[in-house]
């Protein structure tokens, strides 16, 4: 498969003056950004999906990409010249973790039995590939979305037997990605939801959803895997309403199960503006609730209603969500997994490692903006000014529990309390901002 | 003010063929429904804000309706005359609530003692007028987001003397509305959000949310006000990001501080699909996870980006509204609170009455055709039957906590479950729900 | 075939009070309403690809439906095998018209030649079924949007060749058309628009775009095909923007040219509401441009930044659809085609009749509603007294042209014109609408 | 008015390094940009009515600035308090132009006479200013929207009065603008629009909007006003429709009055993206429909469904901005009017300073950008590429009306014409541009 791309060579960091088109401006693996290497900062993944799986296909016309192995008889040699390519690809661009779905890499065959020995059989292949590359998996998930027996949900399917076999394929996909020393293991609930409430028992279903999301975390300390398990959220699409809406709605259902500790939330940039918020307000709100996980990176279209997927290269906004990243500590298990597929006009192999690439330098563009910002410390100087007041013993008191609604009054009036507005300076912190990029 | 309307007389209902224009066609007070008065089912309450404080102003312009209290030197004066016009407008439209903020009611003055001393008097005015007339207080709430001073938020702005002085506000708001015997108080965070992150800590914030929720509830429970705290969820406007975002968002704030029993929430129309909801969805969760309270019955535009409150009128909308408002057993001491203002070209003091008596009788039909739905049975048969599996006693187990994902997977596999999708019928239950139309 | 539905006679009108579940409660094809059948306003037609091509999938998953003819080796075979379906179904929905694409209705084949080969092959059988059934042909269209070759544009492809193929392609499908004996022919620029302005000379395509009108328009004369070219408007999707973007832009388009005679615009709701109009909007807009065509009738999900082509069942929103259509004086050509697809989950043929049936129903509701509304005439006098003065000689002088800015100014600055504002009632309005529903 | 800001010498360019805040970083006004100096190629403007009229009011609060002159007794004093200060802002943020609407500058009075007195008298005190100061007009504009008077429209007003009301007042107002040598007049149809299509008679008020731009350029060409008349698109607010929608739509009446000489547009980045279109799209189309005019540069929220006439701070969005401006040709008679607002919580004055300096480097760091972009070629060649067979005679042929579909359908089917996809390079093209950046 070397004659897929045009360069047999990774791409390296050649500065932002590199000449070539393949090479990285901004992306240094291996320079230094407060105390911790790029590389680890970022802990950028390959998705198997959109960059092997994906013909080029959408809702008005089929594949444009012409791949070999989309057109092959043999589904299982079809699998493993995609293993082969995954990990060419991982070379060329320097990325050290991919991400999967079981039915990405392996056929589902006749039956879910057939299915696991499929998916077991391309595993061992990663196995050996990742011993002798050093590549590593940031997580495995199951896709229960795309076959139609899931079509009216998976584990909130109305047919319990759909629910046992969610169960089934799970367990299986978990113990794989134990096998592969995945970093975390991912739920996206892509049909977890519904078309119309007039077919739909909500309760039920959330029910289920709960009981499915316990026995997964039970499982998960049973074979003492050590990661997260990590939602992701996304509001709506394929389904009218999808239960993981959003952080602060797969929040409640952790809180509510007292999960805090074993479920995290991966959150993807499209799928953020699709629930109505930026994406440097779902991480910082998961951030603040403490379930920060993981991220897929990539780039919704704000005025196309739909999960675009497109490469993140907006570097104002990597900026800020890099700021969120960091104020939260940083990656632990988690890491940046382009959720983001090639244009279906970008037909060229090579398509991938521009794109690849250009995002990555984006990315850490991003980064590197937002660790100025820190260390300069004017905007957090700034911005801990503005709460300077809460620091005050009667003011943490108020806080801590140690007023009443009735003691606070009595101060209030007796004070005869009067705040004045001071300015939010909105401009000035976007000016200096700016100032920084 | 009599001479305010043009008619003197209640309306009344005078069936689907009345003649005049001002008369109830569909909403028939004391007609049984499900063994329970139409009235009862509906607690329709008027809102003092929109229909005695807006002046008819818009972001581009300023009063159209050129009332008399809105141009007259003496303040409380024309609170008078507000509390005369609601008592009237009761009285003409034959509904039994009203629903206020302290500044609808009252001046600000020069204080908050001040402040809440005019409100005190006007609430006084009230009890009166109340006991006259049998009208009831469906629930009061403090305005924290219109003067200057809570620019950047209520209780969760950056400076403690704002939450300091919102205390003492909600604290007077509380007992005034326990005096009334109002049967909730309502918190609506209309400034209880951000304009940009980079001036904010989000956690630090929630933490305050927090913090003054618990101290309203608190004080509930030390006054003895029997009614739940009703937190009414919008996702932004004015702020960029408001922290009450949808019901799922408020649910995870409920029961993270473990306040189910105390704390329910206000849904309003508008608010719904400005957070991507449909109305019934942000019901039938509600329900769902134990917290429906009240409603705010409006309808927004769905293709305009803002709060239009513009009064409910669609039909089909209200039935589907209904049959879940019914499915959760109806209203306990929650009601509908027309939270809509006629457009600012409806200029005539009529206007107010044709647009609340029509949105009555449209909730009327939405009520009778959702009872029809009920009692018919075959929608809630279909649906019985698509969850009917969950019955039997292996899948049961499932629910209950008494299999693990391993012992499904091993049953699953030892079956060979194959499941096969069925149809789900949505156009056959969209044609059903026409038929009751 | 006739074992596909469930049914083998054609479902009849039974009244509102029907008591199976496929019969007609408000479309009843005789029925006079202001002075024309109900058949010939609606002329309903059914749409081949949605209704016998969708397999079922979005981009999430695949085929749900599972159609006998998706799973045939042989194209052709399977082609007939919907031709035979398609006259079944307009059979048993006792529809008068059905619409194709090109590719719909033929496979592709290998070369240009080939396809319209299979083209004329298949059309030589909708021939002899039309003779036999009397059902006619509502419009043909060209499928210039699913093949990879088309994926940067049809007539306004960057290549040349691509132009050239569709002026081939579109050439025989008017030619089919005609033959036919089509009532308008169609075009539906999926993919004129542009993913990224970074790589498109939008001057450019739009000069291709309107070269392309012409010369379909100049053909049309030349074969003497009698009905209009109908461009039908869609903001975005697949394209981030599409130059047809509504009918606003399509006009500017056709008077540009100059051929408000020969083309017109064939207008979908969901198309309208993904443009940020309503449907009643883009419907009154054409009527007064003149340029008002034919109508896809379908519902697209507020909510939902995609073309979800649900079957209308709005009756409110097809009464102010119909009140515009009846406006405009109902079809000429055009007529109703069901550009809409059963759910993927409805996966039961039967599906397909519910959906079309209760569709018509909703549609028959709103035109007999629309009829009283226009027969009781209370609605229009409101609003032509509200026009009422410009029938005063003096200001229709001023539209009239025989007026100046500066003539006007001096009258009245002389005149001292001071104008009051009058209520817009639109509640009431609202309130009158509901009353006939 | 000179102690209203913090500062009292004019802000200055100090480089991308500069130390104090109200420094201009990269608008160097001087800088000779491909051929032109900076100040010529953006011909900056402040607005009156967010600078100086608007008191930080949203639809849930008022006023938060508390500015001397919202609250002076005498408003002809206000008015030249005023005046005096927005020359005193022009000279600090040596800004060349400034831009208004009749009734920010002047008090309405009690007659349309007494305004337009009270106008006279400020734009006299202008004159003198600007030939002090050497500032000029960018253009001037009538509020047609603000007083109840237009709440039902300004042209397109059921009431013919109002359309005579509004000819005086546009007449006064370009009269007043030609004696000020303003450079451009605008109108923006606020309120020309509806509410609800159910007492909107469409077609005629079209009409009414049509002839009522005919007579504003009949007047401009009897004063020999020579600057164009610039109609500003926005799709909705304060009305549910807004006629002049966006370019397209714009394009349309003036095609349609064959007025494309005398009528440009103003595009706004705020009004283009609440009208589904990116910033760019509008510009790009403009430019190729041969009617782009000026700017109003600001900057609206992708998730708030409103004009938040925010500062325009975004790089890349500026950079594609410029691109389209600078491929255009720059401006002639338009420039770059801060239609831009400073949030309602930034109170402080300097903060005016703050956000317009700041907006003013993003958008010279847009322009130099653009202007590298086009001076280096690349990508400008990567899209002659793409489009260069068009340059063929055979293909140049098609497009100039040579050939027919007829004729070029022969020559597809002979040939036998399989165009081949290429690489749409949308990644490849994104990575050029952020490396300008």
């Amino acid at each position: 498969m070397s004659a897929f791309y045009s360069i047999k060579d990774p791409i390296r960091y050649e500065g932002p003056n590199a000449r070539g088109e393949l090479a990285f401006r901004w992306y240094n693996p291996d320079q230094v950004v407060m105390g911790k290497k790029m590389r680890d900062h970022m802990r950028f993944a390959i998705a198997y999906w959109h960059t092997l799986c994906w013909p080029g296909g959408d809702p008005f016309g089929g594949d444009t990409f012409m791949r070999q192995w989309h057109h092959m008889g043999d589904e299982m040699a079809a699998a493993r010249m995609k293993a082969d390519l995954m990990f060419e690809t991982l070379r060329l661009l320097d990325v050290d973790f991919f991400c999967f779905h079981d039915l990405d890499i392996a056929p589902e065959g006749k039956s879910l039995k057939e299915f696991n020995a499929n998916v077991t059989e391309i595993a061992k292949i990663f196995e050996k590939k990742m011993a002798a590359s050093g590549k590593k998996l940031l997580w495995g998930t199951a896709n229960m979305f795309s076959n139609r027996r899931f079509m009216a949900g998976a584990a909130t399917n109305p047919d319990p037997d759909v629910f046992a076999y969610c169960a089934a394929q799970v367990k299986h996909c978990m113990d794989v990605t134990k096998d592969l020393d995945g970093a975390n293991y991912v739920m996206w609930g892509g049909r977890e939801g519904y078309e119309t409430l007039l077919n739909t028992k909500i309760g039920h279903e959330l029910e289920q959803a709960k009981r499915f999301l316990s026995m997964v975390v039970e499982y998960k300390h049973k074979i003492g895997f050590k990661g997260p398990i990590l939602i992701e959220p996304k509001p709506q699409e394929p389904t009218k309403h999808q239960y993981d809406y959003d952080v602060a709605t797969v929040y409640a259902t952790i809180a509510s199960l007292g999960l805090q500790n074993d479920v995290k939330v991966n959150i993807e940039q499209n799928h953020a503006i699709l629930a109505g918020h930026t994406f440097e307000h779902e991480i910082a709100l998961a951030a603040a609730l403490g379930i920060f996980g993981s991220i897929d990176i990539n780039r919704g279209d704000y005025q196309s209603g739909w999960d675009t997927d497109q490469f993140a290269m907006n570097i104002p906004e990597m900026s800020l969500a890099f700021l969120e990243i960091l104020k939260a500590g940083g990656f632990t298990t988690g890491g940046l997994n382009f959720d983001a597929k090639i244009r279906r006009q970008s037909i060229d192999p090579d398509d991938i490692l521009h794109a690849h690439a250009a995002s990555m330098d984006a990315c850490a563009r991003g980064l590197l903006i937002a660790a100025t910002v820190l260390e300069d410390g004017k905007l957090g100087k700034i911005v801990d000014e503005r709460y300077a007041k809460w620091n005050e013993s009667k003011n943490k008191a108020m806080l801590e529990g140690k007023e009443t609604l009735e003691s606070i009054a009595r101060r209030a009036l007796a004070e005869g309390l009067d705040p004045q507005p001071k300015s939010g300076r909105q401009e000035r912190l976007e000016a200096l901002l700016n100032s920084y990029i």
